[in-house]
């Protein structure tokens, strides 16, 4: 017995993770008590997001410029290749990082039938061919997909002469990179070594 | 180090209740990563309840109506008084209420500063006045705020001859109507005594 439209909202904001029906409720009230205004910058800026968000050239991330605002800025000879674009969030706490990163957007899983080929692994070894790159870190989750992704990944790499090396699992085991705090990442970070 | 549009839609999502970095950042990315056409309905629906959602004129629910679903079809006779447009949405999961609502939007609370004429008591009490009505069920929160709003409404509903009732403290006192269970709710109605 509501209104269809106020249904309609919530519906909208079940649709995002982790979202049941009284989360949405509240959001959909809060829209609706809202200002205006609000109500207009907030659709306004998911619609500018679907409009403007691609994909950065080097490092595969979300951007709304051709080249990312790190590819632009930061030591391209440095990559650290992670799973997804949060997990660059999560690195960038690591505020000494100063290199640049790849986004494989997922990793290797049999048991999900994916293989090299859906992520962008290509991408990566063609930057390595190409783009005189010192050193590729692993950031992978410390996880049995991420490991076998990182394993994947410098047996690939190293017949082109390339360091690659693999963040210490300082990180607590089968947890994401996403809820690492700081200095567990820093600490990995420091202590990333050889893959053999 | 992030970009721009991406770190303005995860301060919208921060607007709403409860949401803190992480969450509203799983959510930005969730709207990244998926259709467009998603993101453009779910824009779109947000533009449209501000656009369409007012009051309705006789309880003062939201609507987008003039006159809500539940008053059009229900008997207007008996009354259910509410704080929020959200507590309506709790009390219609008892499916065996028939009556209609009158949204207060507050409770009575000198702490914060408001009186009897800062809610929507005036409308009630005309309600009561002209479209003869025969019970007035106060189902405000079991807390002292909506203890002394439901005295108060009971006190100049009296001399008007109609029946005033208080929904059972079979809700547990302290919490909130919004987060009650179905059976509570039920039971609680079904309780319900006179306000002496």
């Amino acid at each position: 017995m509501n209104d269809d439209l106020i249904e309609k909202l919530i519906e909208q904001f079940r649709t995002l993770p982790g979202v049941g029906f009284k989360t949405a409720q509240r959001y959909a009230f809060s829209i609706i008590e809202g200002k205006k205004e609000r109500a207009q910058i907030f659709a306004k800026t998911i619609l500018e997001v679907k409009e403007k968000i691609g994909f950065c050239k080097i490092c595969g991330n979300f951007t709304n410029q051709e080249i990312c605002p790190i590819c632009q800025k930061r030591n391209r000879r440095i990559v650290c290749v992670v799973k997804e674009p949060k997990d660059v969030l999560a690195m960038e706490k690591v505020k000494t990082y100063d290199g640049v990163y790849h986004v494989l957007f997922g990793t290797i899983s049999p048991l999900e039938n994916r293989g090299p080929n859906d992520i962008k692994i290509k991408e990566l070894l063609k930057r390595v061919q190409d783009d005189n790159i010192e050193e590729v870190i692993m950031a992978t989750n410390p996880d049995v997909e991420g490991d076998a992704t990182a394993l994947y990944i410098a047996k690939i790499l190293k017949p082109l002469g390339v360091k690659v090396t693999r963040i210490a699992q300082g990180i607590s085991i089968g947890s994401d990179l996403e809820f690492a705090d700081e200095v567990t990442l820093a600490k990995a970070l420091e202590a990333r070594r050889d893959i053999n």
